[in-house]
């Protein structure tokens, strides 16, 4: 379809802007804009809201990076998690994938990626410095890491590693229960869960 | 995922609205609310605008029911169609289609619908009234059927037949290049286009 036969310009404009949604084409965008218009007025109009509202005031969380209405997030102020163990992840929805299993009750630390020269990101594109200034600080007895079980999962957490293993008494890596080269928000809630449990020392995990 | 997990409200809230969307689950909507917030924040808060701004605005054109950005629509007001044809479509996703074939020069009417007593759809569920209405009161030379070539699409056929032929010199139905049970929006536009060229008379067309 070509946006010029659309019979509205506003029309035209939210679906241009719901094509720019990861994997959505032309024809969906024309099918959301149009299931919106369906809508009764104010659940259409507090989708728009919702979306500004997100952009707008969305923080990330001082201490661990993670996505937060408050500069420091619910899980960093909670009192009911264990201060004392710190959780390496990529990104916010491997928080979340990990918050889902219950079976984790430290803080965070998100690292907004991993190191991958193949698309030019380094140590220093990553929440990297500011991990090592919490071990510095904050008084932390283990250190696991939650990365993909990919090559540069592991390239990332072996840097990490040597940064920081004369700071920290115990650093673990969540069970490989999931196949090399699989990624870590695509793995269902059971197998993450007991990875998270079976965590063994980072020296006796096999890719060292 | 269960929203509960969310590390921030406004997040939860904007998945929230994207799981509405038709064929988009929790996880794709995560997955877009996180896309927006990667954006620069004046094209994120474009998107939200620009839905707003449809749902606001946007208005049914009063004479063929077509979205419409005024009163009368562009196809209605524009001095260069040939306003004695009339094209009876289902929905506005069938005239974007009708019009990229780039076949047919004259107006539409929208029914919004087909009569599906499935549904529960009934004829004073759609534009009928209204296009009875055009009918006696423009000058029409032709009507065409464009509905979907489903058993619902000939019903809704035949019982505007009977309401308006004896108003209208020619009624024709496009034709089928597409299988019985093929739905309109799907077909592409040179099947589409051609049908819209070789439409027969409605007394001749093979359903009735």
């Amino acid at each position: 379809m070509h946006s010029e036969n659309y019979p509205s310009r506003l029309l035209a404009e939210a679906v241009e802007q719901f094509s720019k949604l990861p994997g959505i084409g032309e024809r969906s965008a024309l099918r959301m804009a149009l299931f919106l218009l369906r809508q009764k007025k104010e659940e259409a109009l507090a989708f728009g809201t919702a979306l500004n509202n997100l952009v707008e005031h969305v923080v990330f969380c001082k201490i661990c990076h993670n996505l937060s209405d408050t500069e420091i997030c619910s899980i960093c102020s909670s009192k009911k998690r264990n201060k004392t163990i710190l959780c390496i992840v990529e990104n916010v929805r491997d928080v979340i994938s990990i918050e889902n299993t219950h079976q984790f009750n430290g803080l965070y630390h998100i690292l907004g990626g991993i190191i991958s020269p193949m698309e030019g990101i380094g140590p220093n594109d990553l929440e990297i410095e500011s991990l090592i200034r919490r071990v510095h600080s904050e008084k932390i007895n283990e250190v696991i890491f939650a990365l993909s079980a990919t090559m540069e999962g592991d390239t990332t957490n072996y840097y990490i590693y040597k940064k920081i293993k004369s700071y920290v008494d115990k650093i673990s890596v969540i069970a490989r229960g999931v196949s090399f080269g699989d990624e870590l928000e695509y793995t269902d809630e059971i197998t993450l869960g007991r990875s998270i449990v079976q965590r063994t020392l980072f020296e006796n995990s096999s890719s060292q």
